[in-house]
């Protein structure tokens, strides 16, 4: 299970180990992160992600000023990870890695985060899902309409590779940014593939 | 202070009790989320309040499945409060109450979170402050555009109510939904006023 980021170790110095993936130390989300930030310091795009949610049972204030939460669970989102603004666009996305060498298991996205980026696409944003295959190294953007496309023909508990050969946009890894898909987003908005 | 959604009680049977404000036991999120549930039912709009960000400090594996947050706290957001789309338009906004019966006090805002309401206009969102003033029972909304225009032109850490009677739009108490700020949207995007 890939737990929240809030409790994960993260990379301390990025800038000093320009290696590969694994010797990073930095997963997709580290890296969407790092590149969302550079977006934004460059004034492209104003793309978060959405903090997990939390449910709250139990708090404390030890002090006036102070409350410290004391028991709480992860919530299951209702929503994606991912929204912004790039070009006046409502941008929508969840991003997943898989250790499969052949497909991405359905199960990853819940039914209702698919609910969630079908409406994006009819009321005229922006949404797909980035998906890494990490023990191949590759990273696709797959269209919300082509990931819709597949689910309705298909009875199958996963999404094969080579259909994001075939239909998804491999993003090339980068150095900053590290995971540069507004290059694809710009693809998409003009119209090619 | 106002502390997040999670750890307050919620109104159980909205429905139940169409009276004012005060009877209702609604503050300003809990008419917003239900405003939003609003507008997702008829399919009009996906705007939804982002999860409260928590830092969480220890964490609980009691068995394989759960995982238990023993310590976090509450941490302040980079962003607002509500974002998503309506009409293909990028919406995002921070809402706030004020006991005041005569202005709104700016530190109510974070410098950070002013920032990002102009960063989506400027990239051609639609950004914009919901507050109210709860002794009055008036609703306004101040598009970013003329909260900047005051922060721009005045000394004072205080917005008076004069200014958003002025320059804000009224959105009038409702049943269903209850904070009808879209029809606020529908002007703006139109251009009156």
């Amino acid at each position: 299970m890939n737990y929240p980021n809030g409790i994960k170790k993260k990379a301390t110095s990025v800038e000093s180990t320009p290696t590969s993936h694994k010797n990073r130390g930095m997963n997709l989300e580290d890296e969407l992160n790092q590149t969302n930030e550079y977006y934004r310091s460059i004034d492209k795009a104003y793309i978060y992600k959405k903090p997990t949610p939390i449910k709250i049972t139990k708090v404390d204030y030890p002090s006036r000023d102070k409350t410290v939460i004391k028991e709480a669970f992860f919530a299951v989102p209702s929503t994606t990870d991912y929204n912004g603004i790039y070009k006046g666009y409502y941008i929508d996305f969840e991003a997943k890695e898989t250790q499969s060498k052949t497909s991405f298991a359905l199960s990853n996205i819940h039914p209702h985060q698919i609910k969630h980026l079908e409406n994006i696409v009819r009321h005229k944003g922006i949404s797909f899902l980035i998906v890494r295959f990490t023990s191949l190294n590759l990273t696709y953007l797959l269209r919300t309409e082509d990931f819709i496309d597949y689910l309705d023909n298909n009875e199958r508990k996963s999404i094969e590779l080579d259909y994001f050969k075939q239909k998804g946009y491999l993003i090339k890894d980068g150095y900053n940014p590290r995971v540069d898909y507004l290059k694809i987003v710009d693809q998409i908005i003009g119209g090619t593939k």
